[in-house]
């Protein structure tokens, strides 16, 4: 069952008071740039530091107690895990993540933040399916996917909801809405909230190069793979195909996909630093990266950018501010 | 001539379409590591980075530009010339600004990015003011103080007019605003704002530790000055005394002045970073610093907190994130 716009509003209402209304940044000096008016969601504001919050809370809030003793599993080694860790926290029930052991100490301490418990698996030799599954089995828990469900796909289009309620207050008709993807999740619920409230605007997916299974299902109408899972510094953004229900809404409704290349995202998330004054994690500023670097046509138009996170590691953050990335 | 919180009002008129209306961000995470409600009012936000473009814009807007064919003239090496600058940018006015040779290279190129001019000075052997009068005369221009002036303190109070009114919106009570403090003018002009909308409500200056000019000046009841001019990381505040327009508001209306070390504001640019995910520079970032090591009491409280720019050379930035300060 794929979700529709009414589950978007639906959800709208589940995170009020839970979520932050996060807020449309316009810069002066931007839309001076590209010669027209470019407004940026800064879901980097958002609760645990991305927009992960918002599927995680819609699907979490929902869950009766009493059918999941365990509480929730995950498996994630960033921002989805914060987001379900948040959200479990808010409803008092247990959250196991479930991360490879290399994740970097600081991503374990932000779930472990949120009263999470953290298991570590051997990316090598585990499936951190298989271990997910059994922790399902053996605690009685819920297992929340990272995208592909309808009420993941549903919260996480609360974002898009926002961006075009906030752009019609502004008098500005979008022209474009450019979402950074990787299973697809948030894409999918932005698509669906713009064509329900911001008709004639088009979606395009942003991704980091060599990453681009999304762009090339786009373009072959069916789910591709990229050939590798690492590699980028958009950790963010590493899912290997769209999800089944992700592909089937995007498909659908989405414009061309784009692409980034690393020093690129990394140069928006400069200029997030040092004009926005926003913290923007690599694969949170591909959208942003994108209009910076003309992948699409800014002049005379409207063009909605999704920051959609701010979780990056202080010394990549650092090597990026001194230009080593 | 002071400004009352009418001046304010219509600043607030004049700023609307060219300043943002910065977000009011509030930190799950923060309340409940504070046990109260901690308001943020992102300046950091603002056009130029900092809150000095609403002081700036509140008194050039109002320019008679054939008396001022000299256009205007600033002495800073920090944000108020950047609000200056941007906004004669706005009115199609020159703008010189005045700064001292050892002014970093990127603080000079914000500056001309609004199409200023800049003049170096040396700190050593020539005074700032001889030098802006000068060009004053030469060319008929008008000088742009940087906080002892009605419509400067009136258009910073704009922020603190902000505020509580988000506050009310939020059904929320501001019990103390903390406001970081230099020359007194975004303080006063904030306590003037609360005065009006939110009686009962203690504002506070933060200082850093070493330059507790205002605090001690509130103390004492007359103006003290610091020491020294230089030796902080809170370059944006070294005004050496309050102003005596700012003094006399503020005498009247303040509680308390607060200061944190250096090691403290660079803890909260962290904490910035890493929960809030906001660009702040050191100065901007004292009144959370003062939140944090609990200068101020929160549990049960409501506290606003100006989060005033985040103008911070890159870096900087890299090693205070990398905890080298």
């Amino acid at each position: 069952m794929l979700p529709d716009f009414s589950d978007i509003e639906k959800a709208a209402r589940r995170l009020e008071r839970f979520a932050v209304r996060t807020p449309v940044i316009e810069s002066p000096k931007l839309n001076a740039m590209t010669g027209g008016r470019i407004l940026i969601k800064a879901e980097c504001l958002q609760r645990t530091g991305s927009f992960k919050f918002r599927g995680a809370w819609n699907r979490i809030s929902q869950l009766d107690a009493a059918a999941a003793p365990g509480g929730v599993v995950a498996y994630s080694s960033g921002n989805h895990a914060q987001g379900v860790a948040a959200a479990a926290e808010i409803r008092g029930l247990p959250a196991l993540i479930v991360m490879p052991a290399d994740t970097p100490r600081i991503k374990q301490d932000n779930a472990r933040s949120y009263g999470a418990e953290v298991i570590t698996y051997d990316r090598a030799t585990q499936s951190r399916e298989e271990i997910a599954q059994r922790y399902v089995k053996e605690r009685g828990a819920v297992l929340v996917p990272p995208f592909d469900d309808p009420d993941i796909i549903a919260g996480q289009g609360t974002a898009g909801l926002e961006l075009a309620e906030e752009a019609a207050s502004r008098g500005v008709h979008l022209d474009d809405v450019l979402v950074c993807c990787s299973g697809g999740g948030l894409t999918a619920g932005v698509a669906l909230a713009v064509e329900a409230k911001s008709p004639g605007t088009k979606v395009h997916t942003v991704e980091p190069e060599g990453f681009e299974d999304y762009a090339r299902s786009l373009a072959s109408g069916r789910i591709e793979r990229n050939e590798k899972a690492t590699g980028s510094i958009c950790d963010a953004l590493m899912a290997v195909s769209p999800g089944e229900m992700t592909f089937a809404i995007n498909k659908r409704l989405l414009g061309e996909g784009l692409a980034v290349s690393d020093a690129e995202a990394a140069e928006a998330v400069r200029f997030a630093f040092e004009v926005l004054k926003l913290v923007a994690e690599p694969g949170g500023a591909v959208a942003l990266a994108a209009v910076l670097t003309r992948r699409i046509a800014t002049r005379d138009r409207a063009v909605g950018v999704i920051l959609s996170g701010g979780n990056c590691d202080a010394g990549l953050y650092a090597r990026i501010l001194k230009r080593e990335i």
